[in-house]
């Protein structure tokens, strides 16, 4: 691996978590070459990385590229012969992995960097038998790989490194975010926040002070949607008020002594407390499958990410200005343009069924949304793209009129096309038309912009100017849509 | 209190958490009596009050009632004495929250029911001097107070348990979850998964593992995420697969009794740790102040909110349910009408800083999210409310024009004014225009619906004509919006 992106990623073990990593690699455009002996590795995988399509496709706009090439082998040493990135998620289990690795490492082409998925064990452990032990480090993510963007980056003693910064800038292309943890230590900082918690909380339940659905409500009504957005010392400090932080821990500190939690105690995992929290467990999911919890939560996520990309006034905030990096990035490495006929078709989407209204169908607003997503497509197009809008000027949209034709159901998918209808030194006339999978026209919309420059009319430059000739010229030949010009009306009585 | 609705409240301490009992109460349309011998008491509760006003206003355009009256008053008994609910709030000390309850408690009617928002004191200590101790439970709520629903509610010895039910559903209707905590143990539930947390990451910090920057990120790019949705149990569900929760515990347990957490020491808050965590507190607030902290996590948390209550398919999910019940019994309890001269002023709404684009102003499809909510204002006034569609039938939009004016900026109040221009047994024709503060026009709507039932076009029934013809006649000598029958039309070249 020369270059911060990977060319070619390689997954030794394919379960849950190595088959999310697969899915981040693959919806990112990079080919994936996979060993996992496993007889229902290909399925499990396959399964985690069409929950992973149905994500994405909700939870972003952006053109994602050719998703990569999926190659299962026979061998580890084939797998990972020509990837630029390898990463081991096989069992827990120190012997198996430091084995897994020293092969892995015999096999691998010398500029490649090797990530281990272990959510506890010492990079140092890990790179003991490696005959190029520099190259190894922890590369802990989170479950949905696919949809939680932490990856925690741990080095060994051997550990280059330069590698953390290389695997933290590669990750960064990929919509993930590598923190660096200073020192290694047993299961690093997000698990063993994790377990403390987990601890108390079985004593809780073992205890019958509440049982699991209590728990989960007091985590998920209060502390959880702090948590989603800012961490336990930022909330604190807020806590703090005017004075901050360190008088949040003068009046909080001394509560620390008192007897709070049955820290030195670890509740026995018998026959006992897991039929407990197994019945208590089942009696929460109330019917529903793994599957179907599975799909709310990664809808629940999509949603969460997406407001939070809007946080901060527009700029993204959190794990939404992170979602916000990656569709520039993606955005600028993909260039949309007119198809061979001419034909402006930029943009697809799936319903989120976060866009469902009371009625059961897309909400109206919604098409709007996805109109303007194409609009702004069809301006990066003529080159009004995030650089020119920072350059102060910009299309603002000043006349809309939209038809629904049909309805749109969650999990649908729909294309939009595009038509340049008119335009002159300062207006732009765009048409749209969105279609279902079956090519029945769901809505229409046709839209006057304006170019303005700080915030006044002003005309468009020579080169976006030129662009819309082009465009125009394509599609010289195509028919105009026969819905321009309407306006809102009764049908007149009858006389 | 007889009833399950809080007619009348008080609150005794308004720091930041009184306040915000304070704000919730207020924004529910609930008057609320304020004891709180601290110089600075009027000012605190009135900034919580400010926040929670701005961030209702982005939350929900459900029709808030009246805000209630607030009145501080020189003396406890003065200020309890006319109460359903009075909520304890005062600082966290055992022999001063008694007193304070003995107090409260000989000077409350006989119904009223006594909350504590202690974080951890129980309650059968604290009811030991009272009375009328069967009315006291602990109520501990989560900071924002306004915005995080959670309530604990946890009885004592004492306690008569139909008390709890009572704050239970008195809670539900001020927007709140009250989950009643089986067993009293000190710091109840939420606090000691808190402070299980909270010591292993003092230790993180201290050891130099992660700095807090570091710590929060691992929080909100990972686990924060998953538990503003599903909590730990439900969460680990899932990571069991399709064997779920007793597979998970099976597979997990065992690494409970490894030496991953430091659980029997306390860290001393010396000054070295309190200097060293004030100060990566700092770097990492980046030069933001406190305030507007504040406004970043309510902004956020908004977000979240709104975003779950899209959730499970538009039936909401987790405190995004939680809120869309909230709206309905807002909804049921507000009978907007038009007003003496016929004109129809249904909506307002402030603009959320979420709704900004890359431009910096609300963007398009949220004007037209603003007309849809006016729709279902006027659908609602004349009888076509959440029972109407559960009956199988609803207007739906069929065609819109919208015309932008003037630009939105985040925080901005944003006003609405209803047109029913036309109406025949399917068709229903309206207009919107949004007005800023001083009455500018930002942008109009011209809406045409149909009437259907099970999906297709069908006469809407005589009742609904019955209101159309009433709202019309009352309008009849208002004059028609100008822009309406607009299409979008380039301007004619000259010849």
């Amino acid at each position: 691996m020369t270059g911060p992106a990977i060319g070619r990623a390689a997954c030794v073990g394919g379960g849950v978590i190595g088959g999310g990593w697969v899915a981040r690699f693959l919806l990112a455009g990079i080919d994936v070459d996979v060993f996992d002996p496993h007889p229902d590795a290909q399925r499990i995988v396959g399964e985690v990385v069409s929950n992973a399509e149905r994500a994405y496709a909700m939870l972003t706009y952006a053109p994602l590229p050719p998703r990569g090439r999926l190659v299962f082998h026979d061998s580890l040493a084939e797998a990972v012969a020509t990837a630029d990135w390898i990463q081991e998620s096989v069992p827990e289990r120190l012997d198996l992995k430091r084995s897994v690795l020293a092969e892995i490492d015999a096999a691998a082409q010398p500029g490649a960097i090797i990530g281990s998925s272990t959510s506890g064990l010492l990079p140092t452990d890990l790179q003991a038998e490696m005959a190029h032990p520099e190259r190894l480090f922890v590369a802990h993510p989170y479950n949905p790989v696919y949809l939680l963007p932490l990856v925690e980056l741990v080095g060994g003693q051997q550990t280059d490194k330069a590698v953390l910064g290389r695997a933290q800038t590669a990750l960064q292309a990929i919509g993930m975010k590598g923190v660096v943890i200073h020192r290694e230590i047993e299961a690093f900082v997000g698990d063993r926040l994790l377990e403390a918690l987990w601890r108390e909380a079985l004593w809780l339940v073992k205890d019958d002070v509440c049982d699991v659905e209590t728990l989960d409500d007091v985590i998920r009504y209060s502390f959880g949607l702090r948590w989603a957005q800012m961490g336990l010392f930022q909330t604190y400090r807020i806590a703090g008020g005017e004075a901050g932080m360190r008088h949040f821990l003068q009046q909080f500190g001394p509560c620390l002594a008192w007897p709070w939690t049955r820290l030195t105690d670890v509740p026995e995992m018998d026959a006992a407390l897991v039929d407990k929290i197994a019945a208590q467990s089942d009696a929460q999911a109330g019917g529903l499958s793994i599957r179907e919890l599975e799909r709310l939560r990664d809808e629940n996520l999509v949603g969460i990410l997406q407001s939070l990309k809007a946080g901060d006034g527009g700029k993204g905030w959190g794990a939404g200005r992170l979602l916000a990096e990656f569709e520039q990035t993606l955005q600028a490495s993909a260039s949309p343009s007119p198809d061979a006929g001419g034909r402006l078709r930029l943009l697809s989407a799936t319903v989120s069924p976060a866009w469902i209204d009371y009625n059961g169908h897309m909400t109206e607003h919604r098409y709007l949304q996805l109109f303007g997503e194409a609009t702004d497509a069809f301006l990066r197009l003529i080159g009004v793209d995030a650089d020119y809008v920072a350059g102060g000027s910009s299309y603002y949209t000043v006349e809309s009129h939209l038809r629904h034709l049909g309805q749109a159901r969650a999990g649908q998918r729909l294309d939009v096309e595009t038509f340049l209808l008119g335009h002159d030194a300062k207006r732009l006339h765009l048409a749209h038309a969105i279609t279902d999978e079956a090519g029945a026209t769901l809505a229409t919309a046709e839209h006057m912009l304006l170019h303005v420059t700080a915030e006044r009319a002003a005309p468009a430059p020579p080169a976006v100017a030129a662009a819309l000739n082009g465009v125009a010229q394509r599609a010289a030949h195509l028919p105009r849509p026969d819905y321009v010009g309407r306006a809102v009306a009764m049908p007149q009585a009858k006389p």
